[in-house]
């Protein structure tokens, strides 16, 4: 099989949210896709650029980003070339249609897709291959997801219902959609995974630039507006002030319900297996399934589980079972693997105590 | 009642053990008993000297200690006057015999009591009391200890059984000691607070120096000719070479074992019940039951127990029940309040890594 050309290819990747389930790691200050969660060396935004940038090149990732991650990403992705940065936090509609916009003012006809700064992938070449049928089907005016197979019954993501193969040329594994489902409970969850037909939505989509904006003009026409007249300015030098009056008017709303859910029921989205590990990180449990292993030095007295302290710092663990440590230069935690999802509590608790400082 | 004058009565306050099991705020190098571990602004041998300076004068207390902690003893109390610095731990019986035989050169018929650098009394005035009932009872030639009601069928003491009040001036309620028993199990240590015969073995011994001494030319006379060796050198220009040489060839015994419990079977011990609430803090468990509580600013998400951190680090536990969090600038102990006992076993687990330094 001769992979499809990826020459009119455009990654965007959205690079926002912070992590709060992983603090005291990340930080709205040191958000999450910053961060060398796996200790390899690499943070998960440059994880996103190694698997994106050989496949479009270094001029077309766009990365879109907050104000004071800016400096942050600058550094960590030196070759990188298109940053737009947005002026304050509108959720991920805003950033890739913009980002698509932009793209579109010189390359009508490019496919654009989305792959969030802060996920992880297992396996690069099966997740190429993946993109290449994406990209493939959304040639054919489709808005494509790829979903992703599910190792387990999670309830932490929501899900993607497949129909029939579509049989499009390129992407042979390419089915339609019937529906985008919030994260269910546990026996929802189970029973969706014996079908066979979900998949889970991680937020991957791939679509003609056109067509993305033709689906925006038609289900947020303001927010469409809006994108469109920021990304006419973008290589003006009037870009600073449109983009200052535009977008605090933009309308906060995620792609999923701005433009997923809806396209899916008028049949016009395909869902390509992605079946190549993935992870999004989402609290510590999850950083020890993708292979987190705690601090070298660490000490297990009658205990185990996940231990990461920063330089310097030993920690020990006494009589304690899947105990989860984070040790920062100013905080610690102190939960189980059980309870990693609740560690977002801690931020409001913070917030409280007058300790934003540290959220 | 008349306090029985306490003009002939010298403190030996034994300073050694650096408290394994509550690393990491103890370390070989920070002994338990130069911490402030209750955070009133006083360490526990700063507490054990308010004790025992009012009752016998700043040049009456005599504190024996490590070569490693004279600097730390003496910054911490500088009215001390009488400092007898072992060469190395040979355990406490060398420890506060020579004191005393240091004391008998120049007053043969002192009374001297021995009380740990590490303890926690809660009422200094009934402790006054006590002391001075135990007092009055070691000029009649005993030997007496003060025997802690228990507060609890703890396990973690040794246990002294009385016998019938001895009607002694000054010491009402002074009574004959049966014997001493080692740390008993749980069902052992019910039936002995049960009977209300038998308290809590905390190292406090009352006598007249000659009277140990004597008991010691018995029960061990290599030892008693050591100590005495080094006692008449002690105000000349040979004190350090006499102790240099004949330090290192002590019995290392416990003062329980050398004298305490030969001298309970023969009959020549009394006991004095210590009702003033007392603790050694021999672990995380028994600091929270001594009344320390969190740091300020510690959050508590579904979660309690005692947490204790440095400044400038934040401490947020989530889910947990019963935990103990010990926080220093290069360590983080991390276990629950069940498992205290055996934070101990951390110590081996440096040793092993090769991280001794943090012992």
């Amino acid at each position: 099989m001769t992979r499809p050309s990826l020459d009119d290819f455009h990654a965007i990747v959205p690079a926002g949210g912070s992590g709060t389930r992983l603090w005291p790691l990340s930080r709205q200050s040191r958000p999450k896709f910053l961060l060398d969660l796996l200790g390899g060396g690499r943070t998960l935004l440059q994880q996103t650029w190694d698997r994106l940038e050989p496949l479009v090149g270094p001029d077309r990732v766009h990365v879109v980003t907050g104000i004071s991650h800016t400096g942050g990403v600058r550094e960590q992705l030196p070759d990188l070339t298109h940053l737009v940065v947005e002026p304050s936090p509108r959720d991920s509609m805003p950033a890739i249609a913009l980002a698509a916009a932009i793209i579109a003012e010189r390359e009508p006809e490019a496919i654009v897709g989305s792959f969030a700064a802060d996920h992880v992938v297992e396996d690069e070449t099966v997740f190429a291959a993946a993109v290449g049928e994406a990209v493939a089907a959304a040639r054919t005016g489709l808005l494509v997801t790829i979903g992703i197979t599910p190792a387990s019954p999670s309830t932490a993501f929501g899900y993607i219902e497949g129909g029939e193969v579509l049989e499009l040329a390129g992407a042979p594994t390419a089915h339609a959609v019937r529906r985008f489902v919030e994260k269910p409970d546990l026996a929802t969850a189970q029973d969706y995974v014996a079908s066979g037909d979900f998949s889970w939505n991680a937020g991957m989509f791939v679509v003609r630039a056109s067509v993305l904006l033709d689906h925006l003009a038609r289900l947020q026409p303001t927010l469409h507006d809006g994108v469109r007249e920021i990304a006419a300015s973008w290589h003006t030098p009037g870009r600073d002030e449109v983009l200052a009056r535009i977008w605090p008017s933009l309308t906060k709303i995620a792609i999923d319900h701005a433009i997923a859910e809806p396209v899916s029921l008028e049949g016009g989205m395909a869902v390509v297996p992605g079946t190549f590990g993935w992870d999004d990180i989402g609290d510590f449990a999850a950083l020890a399934d993708v292979g987190a292993t705690s601090t070298d030095g660490t000490i297990f007295v009658d205990a185990d589980g996940l231990v990461i302290s920063a330089e310097g710092t030993t920690v020990a663990v006494v009589g304690l079972t899947d105990v989860v440590v984070a040790h920062t230069a100013d905080a610690v935690l102190v939960t189980t693997r059980e309870h990693s999802q609740r560690v977002k509590e801690v931020s409001a608790a913070l917030q409280e105590l007058g300790r934003a400082d540290l959220r």
